[in-house]
């Protein structure tokens, strides 16, 4: 399958460090040492996770070389959802009146994007789609605590968008050469590390060190992972798009894998952790980046616990 | 595909109309006329969609022909979620300790059931997934409001599992012979008609009566699209189970599709509106009463909106 094109939204009101060292004492210096984050994106009253969805499809539409209303199946992403029931997908259907699509929103956290790209695959394996969108939202300001300590500074709003399709349409097409997911809930802290309860207070991250002990350790397995089952070596990857949680983990995993420089693409300096729209934005960002027969790997880790890992080529 | 077993789960306390006649004026008669609902369960304190899914697993453990750790795939469905991070299939994989699933939580809202048997087909299509779990989940009473005189009696808490294998494993197995969904969010009040925004008042039904109509319309549309697309005719089928929102919407689709007597399968009277996993507890409930070579089929809708089908064959 064939990523046809990638867009992002990202509101407008930019929150910088220094509005949680006014409010709670957090330093810029303290918070970028431990997270790489400067500042974040912070959706406005008016927005929420199916508005951003809209407005993340609506660059891609005159990039397409279909019309949209040719998708025939949409796949919403998110962990903070504005409605469960009129899903973004759902949102997404009835904004740009998609008449034969089918409609499904999921979450396995900030795992999703790859967790909903694989449900493409398996329509487009039983000739039930053709042409799908996936679109991962994250409103977590809708849910976070802007004075917990531990993590309110760590989020940011944002959505990202990508139109996929069973066969080749476009030279400048993205192949899914491989893809794969795991479920981790069994896992350390698993389903208790970080959690989004609507009637529990909402977004919490209690076991933060778990996270990022088990972030690193399976972010870097399923690289390892879909290389060895591609008969490849961290040597023929061009580029590595890690799931933006926090710019130590990331650094981590790089290190591990002695990544060369420049490889790694990151956004979370601007962003913070966009959840699982983050690695749709960073495809997006550097899609014209990207040289014909590179090779592209995502790798992301969620919450709960799950991670996963897409092999691209263009 | 074959479902193996399905098994369910319903809270101890049991609520009876006469509590809403008490609460806000509603008598037996009005509500029992107008839905067809004597009473329903709901969730007690400490309960949750992450722990009702885990109990309704557990009836279905020793009826297996094997090992629940086998399971390489879980799909949870729910639109009233505990947890959007460590959701409900999450917390089945953590709870009953399977080492090798992928995890995924879904929601269609009530046709969510479907959708989730839909996504496996395509797991099982790429031989990703073997044996899977899809447990739908609803704990609408942390979400709806008793004294909403236009919803709040309606909703029932429940959950119901099915476990689905590629190949027969038991002469009891019922075949899913076909499937099929369809995204329904650009019709009618699509995402306005019944609502869940966890930080905007939980759940709402401001269109009703536009549900109804498109209920019934594509609850029919459905059973005889998948009749015709399996040259069968409506007198083929044994068992109809509509999803239980409404007994006025069921009775209206038995009659357009000249249902005869007995056909329909319902436990909204005892349970309520208890979402995506009401024709879950149906199928359920009767297992036993499936003889061989009976045709069942399936027939949903949900809030979003989107509807759909499965044709099963014991």
């Amino acid at each position: 399958m064939y990523i046809n094109t990638a867009s992002y939204y990202l509101p407008e009101l930019i929150v910088s460090n220094e509005y949680y060292t006014n409010l709670i004492g957090l330093t810029d210096e303290w918070i970028y040492k431990r997270s790489g984050i400067k500042r974040r994106a912070k959706a406005g009253t008016n927005e929420n996770t199916n508005t951003m969805s809209i407005d993340a499809i609506k660059p891609a539409i005159d990039k397409l070389p279909y019309s949209i209303k040719e998708v025939d199946l949409i796949v919403g992403a998110t962990y903070t959802p504005y409605d469960t029931i009129g899903t973004l997908a759902h949102a997404v259907q009835s904004y740009f009146d998609i008449p034969n699509a089918r409609v499904i929103s999921v979450s396995s956290a900030c795992s999703s994007f790859v967790n909903a790209v694989e449900i493409v695959e398996g329509y487009f394996a039983t000739n039930k789609s053709q042409k799908a969108i996936v679109v991962a939202s994250e409103h977590n300001t809708a849910y976070s605590d802007d004075s917990d300590g531990q993590s309110g500074h760590l989020w940011g709003d944002a959505a990202g968008a990508v139109f996929i399709s069973k066969e080749r349409l476009s030279p400048s097409d993205i192949r899914v050469v491989d893809l794969n997911t795991t479920g981790l809930a069994h896992i350390g802290k698993g389903i208790e590390g970080v959690y989004l309860r609507p009637n529990e207070g909402g977004l919490k991250m209690p076991y933060g060190k778990d996270i990022f002990v088990n972030a690193c350790k399976y972010m870097i397995f399923e690289v390892e992972d879909i290389l060895r089952k591609n008969h490849l070596t961290l040597k023929d990857i061009d580029h590595l798009i890690p799931h933006q949680a926090n710019s130590r983990i990331m650094s981590s995993v790089a290190a591990s894998l002695d990544l060369l420089n420049g490889k790694m693409i990151t956004n979370i300096e601007e962003l913070g952790n966009t959840g699982c729209a983050s690695t749709i934005i960073a495809l997006s960002q550097n899609w014209e980046k990207f040289q014909s027969d590179e090779l592209i790997v995502i790798t992301v880790f969620g919450g709960g616990y799950s991670s996963g890992a897409m092999l691209l080529k263009r």
